[in-house]
């Protein structure tokens, strides 16, 4: 068991530099939605690790390039791989931040800029860490890879390729996720899985033009109808998906899934308040029911509508266009082209052929073992950092590019952060807790040695 | 009978001095729905009928002001009404238009700007119409009244009222509404029935804020899927409208419709080239049987839909507020109120207590008799100016207004104006054809000179 005291003094000792660094980060904006500095962020990022004796690589993609990174260290045989990016969500709408959001500013212990949370704090609070490490001794313990990319928040498009074309680069025995949190009890939490996603856009066109409803009401197409048709045969108002064969390739959840969403507090309360909801879906009202609802059934969300006239008021058109963008979250062997054959098959029997379906992204479910041995010693050296256990989240809602890790690279992956509920992740004024990125940088060190020692 | 040359002379070498002050009108933006440019609008036209010794008022209402103008003439027995709006359409979407909507452009005989068809143009060339006459005589024919509100692209929301309380004020031996054209032969057409309309917004809130659709997908109520599930109640693929007791009021057409109907031309071809319409609904291909379903019966059209992220690509949200736009054309003894009650009906007993109706406006059907003397009369004074027969079309598939007209002023209003097929009313590049509103203008001098006459 090693010893930390030294370590965390110089954690503590040198969090005013750390944050310079991340001031630094934050204050050049990397939006990958609207292709906003991210070269300079990529070259940004590798001064910082080429600064700490790694070798870094610029690699192109057909998107955002990728930074890869890795330094040696005592054991050979032991490499950890992080997963962060450098890319950040649009800071629109502007005029709810309380300071710009590319302008990083310090207010009640907390650090307010877009990105700090997600996830640039997280990258600088590990690189904390490292430093830590290399002041006590000149070597890491184990052998080290980052790799960072810059489109996670557009759906991570050309992740998935690059790491098939470079396994044996990015091997290692484990990942550490770019993102983890506490709850709003302040327990550390361990998310071991992420839905899958397949994002679509359905479009209808049913005439070259609109036309005066006073005109074509009763007997011409109308876009806007058909759109409502065809999206009410995916759902049906008792929230049933009704897409043939869409469940069949589901793994179901476990007994010890089951287990570990029952050790997790119930999050009624907290959603009610927090989203001014009155009631969830299918008469659930909390507890073990609403967690398996939540993260263990896939969905069919219409993330948007739109047709014809929007404005204020009324115009007699009758729509020649109207498209629905539409949310299916994946479980565990479903995949999006999966999805979207099955989708294009079930429109097609109900008689939407018309309907075109385009795929604007996403990528199948993964899981690691809750009781695979990494994630228990990453839960394990939460305790003693958090002062609390951390909680094993079996599944978790959102989604990311975790199935290459898991099952390209064959790594398991635990989730490590500074984040917390009032992050205002994606929403503006996104903030990190100081007190959780000093927290984040002692949980890396203790990662990283009991990795090290295993 | 009267002698025409003259008349015809004057408007022929006065048309570019009646298009300068049609452009000036079609410049100055009058959009009912969005509020813009009212007031400005109804004093250019109290301006414009002052300079021809009419007595105006720019009457309140509760909405935008109506322009009541009046002047005597040679006949003191006898008063024609003409019926015009000074607002238009919303202009969207701007990007469709060749020449900027308010920027009235002249191409190839015609003039482009927003409203310059319906129905900015037939008010110059009625004015024009007027001129004509003035310039032989130093009066009018016979008492000449005009009333012109600024609400018709809204529901005339305030006209009905207004009508009610200025009985006296608006009495008139027979109306000219404010549209009227040609068809895809060149044929003047003559409307005597407009279908109702109760135009209405439906929307629905599921939560005081829109959730990341990860989270929420499962559990959470989505107010796009409660929109579209309550929209498909409303009327189904095979285009039957569901909400009981709606047809139950409705007069049946006659004999003498299905007569004028079916000596009208088969609209199918220039239906299809006109939209770029494939197929029409229920499978009809044409003929009277297209004709009679086109305009006796009613419909429920989705004008618009909006909820969640409409932007480029993908937004993984779940939408918090949805809303459509509906609006239901009525046969005779239908009512805006009748509709509305039945829909809340409706809704309730589906399940759809959450989905809210506002009414954005309407009014009941109205239909003057096609054999009343003063549509007789419209009918053989057009025949002279377009080289052809008007034809009579005993209801039309759009709605205005003529409700009071009919049942409270009890006038017999007949139809005539510069429209033509290609006119694009209601869409972007709305035009006028010159030579139609050359037309326009020696068609009304011969209304008023008949009505004078007999």
């Amino acid at each position: 068991m090693s010893d930390f005291t030294a370590v965390d003094h110089f954690i503590e000792n040198h969090l005013e530099d750390s944050l310079a660094e991340l001031t630094r980060l934050c204050a050049q904006p990397s939006v990958a939605a609207q292709n906003w500095g991210l070269q300079e962020t990529a070259q940004l990022v590798s001064e910082m690790l080429r600064k700490r004796g790694f070798r870094v690589e610029i690699m192109p993609t057909d998107g955002a390039p990728v930074v890869f990174a890795e330094r040696a260290g005592k054991r050979k045989d032991k490499t950890l791989l992080f997963y962060d990016h450098y890319d950040v969500q649009p800071p629109e709408p502007l005029e709810l931040w309380e300071s710009p959001p590319f302008e990083p500013t310090l207010r009640d212990g907390k650090l307010y800029a877009r990105g700090v949370s997600d996830n640039k704090g997280n990258l600088t609070a590990r690189l904390l860490a490292l430093d830590a490490l290399l002041a006590k001794e000149d070597k890491l313990p184990c052998h080290v890879k980052f790799v960072i990319e810059g489109e996670e928040e557009i759906g991570s498009v050309h992740l998935p390729a690059f790491i098939e074309e470079n396994r044996e680069l990015l091997a290692a025995d484990a990942c550490i996720w770019e993102f983890g949190d506490v709850d709003f009890e302040e327990a550390p939490i361990q998310y071991v899985g992420l839905r899958g996603i397949c994002y679509v856009e359905l479009s209808v066109e049913t005439a070259e033009s609109d036309v005066h409803s006073g005109l074509g009401g009763s007997i011409f197409p109308n876009a806007a109808w058909r759109l409502v048709w065809a999206l009410n045969t995916l759902k049906d108002q008792e929230e049933r998906i009704r897409i043939p064969g869409f469940f069949d390739p589901i793994v179901p959840y476990t007994r010890r899934d089951e287990e570990l969403l029952a050790a997790l507090p119930d999050p009624a309360e907290e959603y009610k308040t927090r989203y001014g909801v009155k009631a969830f879906l299918k008469g659930l009202s909390g507890g073990l029911d609403l967690r398996l609802a939540e993260v263990f059934e896939p969905t069919c969300t219409i993330c948007g509508l739109t047709s014809g006239y929007q404005g204020q008021g009324s115009k007699t058109v009758l729509p020649a266009k109207a498209s629905a963008k539409v949310d299916f979250r994946l479980l565990p062997n479903q995949t999006p082209r999966q999805v979207i054959e099955q989708l294009r098959a079930h429109l097609d029997a109900e008689g939407f052929s018309d309907v075109e379906i385009a795929f604007l992204g996403g990528g199948p479910a993964a899981r690691t073992d809750p009781d695979d041995p990494f994630i228990q010693l990453v839960v394990a050296t939460a305790a003693e950092v958090y002062g609390l256990p951390m909680k094993i989240v079996p599944m978790v809602g959102g989604s990311g590019p975790n199935y290459p890790f898991v099952h390209v690279l064959g790594q398991p992956v635990a989730t490590a952060g500074c984040g917390y509920p009032g992050s205002h992740a994606h929403a503006p004024n996104e903030n990190i807790r100081l007190d959780l990125y000093v927290k984040h940088a002692k949980h890396v060190v203790r990662i990283l040695k009991a990795f090290s020692e295993e």
